[in-house]
């Protein structure tokens, strides 16, 4: 058996360690997708030696970034990591992440959470214990769930993170009754957008946003990814001069639609992916999207509307996280547009309530988001393999 | 010709007192209307003498209780005045303040703002002016303005300034698709509600609202004024044994009904006020109502919905004041019930906008103020009899 844990296991150092490991991680968000975002502080006595982040997809991984930033002639034998995720142990783009904290010989690593990924799912924290390291999981275990929120809902159920994004009025209307939408919110939302775009890896629209306001659903300036554009559209409505498919050099374009849509011919020429639904059922046809964009490795996926989609979406609970930018406008009218269609909820009660929203100023807009909790499994402060 | 003021006219100096007497005139809101809010600071050698405001309606002015406030045997010969409105000329419940000033003989008086009330309107102004003592008007203007606009608002106008409410789930419906409501927003809100009615006149809804809410309308705990409450009601739809008219004991409730509404005997037997409507177009009963509420010296009144109200208050460009709260819930629903209805703007550049919306926390909701400018004159820095 190994010697005792030489900290308490929720030791204030402990956390405070572990934040600043979640803090680093989180600068690879947009840029490592489809993995997750991680984070590594090596520490001795209380200082820090070194810090690393998984930066971008295929580069080092967090652990093997800390040890490339130790000084020179630096010993890492009884230091102890604190590692946002559990240490990989299988060779993917990197070798194993193992690897490098056994050839480390730390004295103890200290894990935020362990990674439900199949082919390390234990195993890393099984092979670091296996040398004789102390192991301790489950330290800032919750923020670290809700950092890689994404990644854990595609990991445990094949599907993308999605983010629905409206701006709408402080009425709630997201066009008025004339359907006039343009602008709502104000230069700086307008901008968040084109970030939330920019490390995304799907924009999603339905038929009838494409054709109202003919976007081109791009980041501008570019973020660290170029998100597909994909049109939902039973019809199969999407005109080949629209700007979506004028612009498919700058990014992909899929467009899903029936099986029985037709005259696509002219858009697959032009360079859209058309995916043909096996389903008339609204609700089939939705999760058919998620499973294909799941399929495709993208872990978020931002749905701007129209309100038939997003109330599709969240009539079948497939909605994790929201963007709602408020502008302080009325536009009044008992026929202007809202944000949700569908179904909706019966109850105020039966609705979801998101328990810590973020509000924050994008110019005189409100910006507000909320997200769902990833769905954890039990918690557990110490590793039993 | 008096001589030239010893500062400029928009110095720190001036600034800074300005906005203590502004602070210090805020203290009075919903105890002095429909008295405007006034502050007032008594400076000598940049050292404050005394300060006071306008504490209740009936009770000393501004500038009055400050002059109480100047300890014993302390001179205000010489000293600079700031006050927050036009001291008043002329007799109501309490002398003019022009007397005290006057009579303490300061050196300069600086003044936020002439007050239009016509027994006033500039001639507060001229008697100090003539008396030789130096008068600066403009000086946090803008600011007194906003503090004073349902007061400038009721002076200019005769209509009371009138502020919107509602609680909004973060997809933008005060019910779902089935009329629930209950409830949206948190217990902070709705405390924030209640004291949003204890310093209103009165607390306005619509008949449906009335009938499927059946509210009490009054602030829990009392604040302090006791809103009158208001049902507009075409049809007179008001429940003899409906929680309005059972607590009417707490505190009046008015029903403003078509002239041939008819069964309205036992409401008035029950101590309801019924005003029938002289006119079948909707906009002027709505316009009816607000002159009746001016004629009354209602100086806020707070509309808590329906949605047919309070479009049709927004479409008659009645509505000066929001507070919106926006809970972190999302309830979907094509079919779901949105803060607005009547006829509303059919594009977005036409929709009003308001420049500078206050956002604050109350609990987990967000909660939104904003409201339109106050109509000021041309803004003057200096006094022209």
């Amino acid at each position: 058996m190994p010697a005792p844990p030489p900290h308490s296991p929720t030791s204030e150092e402990d956390i405070r360690w572990m934040r600043r490991a979640l803090h680093l991680a989180e600068q690879g968000q947009g840029a490592v997708e489809p993995n997750p975002m991680v984070g590594c502080v090596i520490v001795r006595d209380g200082q820090p030696i070194a810090e690393g982040f998984h930066q971008r997809f295929g580069g080092p991984h967090a652990e093997r970034d800390a040890v490339a930033n130790v000084p020179a002639g630096v010993s890492l034998a009884g230091t102890t990591w604190y590692v946002t995720l559990e240490p990989c142990c299988h060779t993917g783009k990197t070798p194993p992440c193992t690897e490098a904290v056994l050839a480390a010989r730390p004295a103890r690593v200290v894990v935020a959470m362990r990674d439900p990924f199949p082919k390390v799912d234990g195993g890393g924290l099984q092979q670091i214990r296996a040398a004789g390291i102390d192991v301790q999981v489950g330290v800032c275990q919750e923020q670290a769930e809700d950092l890689n929120a994404p990644y854990l809902k595609r990991v445990r159920s094949g599907r993308p993170w999605v983010i629905a994004k409206w701006a709408m009025t402080l009425d709630g209307r997201i066009a008025t009754a004339t359907g006039n939408s343009q602008w709502i919110s104000g230069e700086a939302s307008r901008a968040e957008v084109h970030r939330l775009r920019g490390r995304c890896d799907a924009v999603i629209v339905g038929g009838g946003t494409a054709e109202a306001d003919n976007p081109t659903l791009n980041a501008r300036p570019p973020g660290p990814r170029t998100p597909t554009r994909i049109v939902v559209s039973a019809s199969g409505r999407l005109a080949v001069d629209s700007n979506l498919v004028q612009t498919i050099d700058q990014g992909p374009v899929q467009l899903f639609a029936s099986a029985d849509a037709a005259g696509l011919q002219p858009l697959v020429d032009a360079g859209v992916e058309v995916i043909q639904f096996d389903s008339d059922s609204p609700s089939d046809r939705l999760a058919m999207v998620l499973d294909h964009c799941g399929a495709a490795n993208m872990t978020n996926v931002l749905v701007e509307g129209g309100g038939d989609l997003l109330g599709g979406l969240f009539d079948l609970d497939a909605i994790d996280e929201y963007h709602v930018f408020i502008a302080p406008r009325i536009v009044g009218g008992a026929a202007a547009v809202s944000p949700l269609g569908g179904q909706g909820r019966n109850k105020i009660s039966d609705s979801p309530v998101f328990a810590t929203p973020q509000v924050s100023r994008c110019g005189d807009d409100v910006y507000v988001t909320a997200r769902r909790v990833s769905e954890s499994p039990p918690k557990s402060v110490s590793f039993n393999p």
